[in-house]
């Protein structure tokens, strides 16, 4: 792509397009390098423009593609306009998930004022990673209000969602008491929000029950800086009724002006912004092991060697280290 | 460390010192440079043995503690020595388990055969991958002869295990028909055999059902051509009454008999040692980053001026790489 197309697609991107927005993905999901350096183009020519970044957790069977309608369509119907991206390194091996993301999503995906994305196939989390930082930055320049970016089950890509976004929503299902021991200490730490879903019909008391077992423990959880009082928070919702919506969302606008007010929000996006930097230094650093041909060549020969079993894995990768000096 | 010592410690973990064991975990668990260089030495000082690897993954609340517990002991119990590994990317945040390992492993632990390691914390699934990779060297090398790796969750640490052992066993817990969904084909995928734990009192009759389905399952995933006919297969098995762990065992067995007289046994061996040398380039080459004061006082300014708004990520690590030219 020449200068002016790129310029274009921008502009496109930028006048809220979403075709162009589309287009716009699929070229910083493309692994060709003349894509790569015109992502890199597209993503230079567009506005700065913030939306709020919810990253939203939950393991399989909580309710997390019911929640997502419910929550964008009360989202929509207040005039806003909301992108839905999924992550899930997890679908390496399978390519993606059992049931496609439009499918679980069937209303919003209707939606003229809602965007959803499915999860690509890639085969590492910081491929993924890099994706969705840049899939998030062409949502904001085309003038999404939120980005609401999914991730599925228990590890590392909580994580990697949390270093992206604004807040983090940790979604459950009504459980015994005892479950609590499931949902690991590190995610309660980045969670600024719990929602525990199906508060309607029989589930209701359990539902109340579970939410006041988690509000519980984060009250044990040590006070952090970027909170007001009362936050963490968990509070019960209905993805099937809608009951809740609006007091979550309530919650995430008060939680993000205080934020905003303290210098919690920029410094935040000030700390991603060099984190992303970072990353992109790392992965830079390991396409010279497949872009160079040369490069290329000599890795496949140690590899080789190595499974031959003439070569120990770290005798051959310190021979290789030292030709890349 | 001197060479000398590296030979005595490697002499120690040869002759299966539980104390000269642990000090070689830690030594390449070490991130200090001259840790480094001894955990390498040490790794090619030791004598090359094998031992039966096992990945075991199950997400929590399923019984993976007691299932290793009874596994291991009935392994003990036929004279074995086994060495029980953990892996947990997802604590990077919260520094390890909420229960230690050793406290939830009480038994086994007391064990004279058995050697248990709790996961150190780590905070990239790299460092986690490189590490335990060498402490299943150490172990192999020690003499053990099974040495299983306990995985949490659903997640990227599945396929990272999986690409590290010899057999891959999933643990679940007795469910409805309709949590089959819960599971992610991409773990069904790679598992050699599903454990049913819980099949004991009131809930034998759910693991059975549970295990048919599971059953069913497999048999509608392609043949793989290291599988000889009935694998993956699916059991129940209860870690409170130790039934189901002979038949576990003699599965496994059975399928590791298989795959070593149609050489996919060494063919996997040999995948694995490849994959582990291009990790070790990977992790190598992004060391640079840090370990070179210039480079990294130049990675602080520019990240620096990310964070002050002046410089683009992308445009940044551009900057960047050029200089690493």
């Amino acid at each position: 792509m020449t200068g002016p197309d790129t310029q274009t697609l921008a502009d496109r991107v930028a006048a809220g397009e979403r075709r162009a927005l589309a287009r716009a993905i699929t070229l910083v999901e493309s692994n060709r390098l003349d894509h790569r350096a015109s992502a890199t183009a597209l993503l230079d020519a567009l506005p700065d423009r913030q939306a709020l970044r919810i990253g939203l957790s939950g393991t399989p069977g909580v309710g997390k593609s019911t929640f997502i309608e419910s929550f964008g369509q009360s989202l929509t119907g207040q005039g806003m306009r909301i992108a839905v991206l999924a992550v899930d390194p997890s679908s390496a091996r399978s390519g993606g998930s059992i049931l496609g993301d439009k499918t679980r999503m069937e209303r919003l995906s209707r939606d003229p004022n809602a965007f959803i994305r499915p999860s690509p196939a890639q085969t590492q989390l910081g491929g993924v990673a890099r994706r969705t930082r840049e899939v998030i930055r062409l949502c904001e320049a085309a003038g999404y209000d939120a980005v609401m970016i999914e991730t599925v089950g228990v590890g590392q890509s909580e994580t990697m969602v949390a270093d992206m976004t604004d807040l983090f929503v940790l979604l459950l299902a009504p459980a015994g008491g005892d479950e609590l021991q499931g949902v690991k200490r590190g995610i309660m730490e980045i969670a600024d929000l719990i929602l525990v879903n199906k508060a309607d019909g029989d589930l209701k008391p359990a539902a109340a029950r579970t939410c006041a077992d988690y509000a519980g423990a984060l009250r044990l959880l040590r006070k952090r800086p970027q909170d007001p009082d009362g936050f963490p928070k968990a509070l019960t919702v209905s993805a099937l009724t809608g009951e809740g919506m609006d007091t979550a969302w309530a919650d995430m606008q008060a939680l993000t002006d205080w934020r905003r007010e303290h210098g919690h929000w920029d410094r935040r996006r000030r700390d991603q912004a060099r984190h992303w930097f970072e990353e992109e230094v790392r992965q830079g650093l390991l396409a010279r092991l497949t872009g160079d041909a040369e490069a290329k060549a000599r890795m496949q020969a140690l590899g080789e060697a190595v499974a031959r079993g003439e070569t120990a894995p770290t005798a051959a990768a310190e021979q290789m280290l030292a030709t890349l000096r």
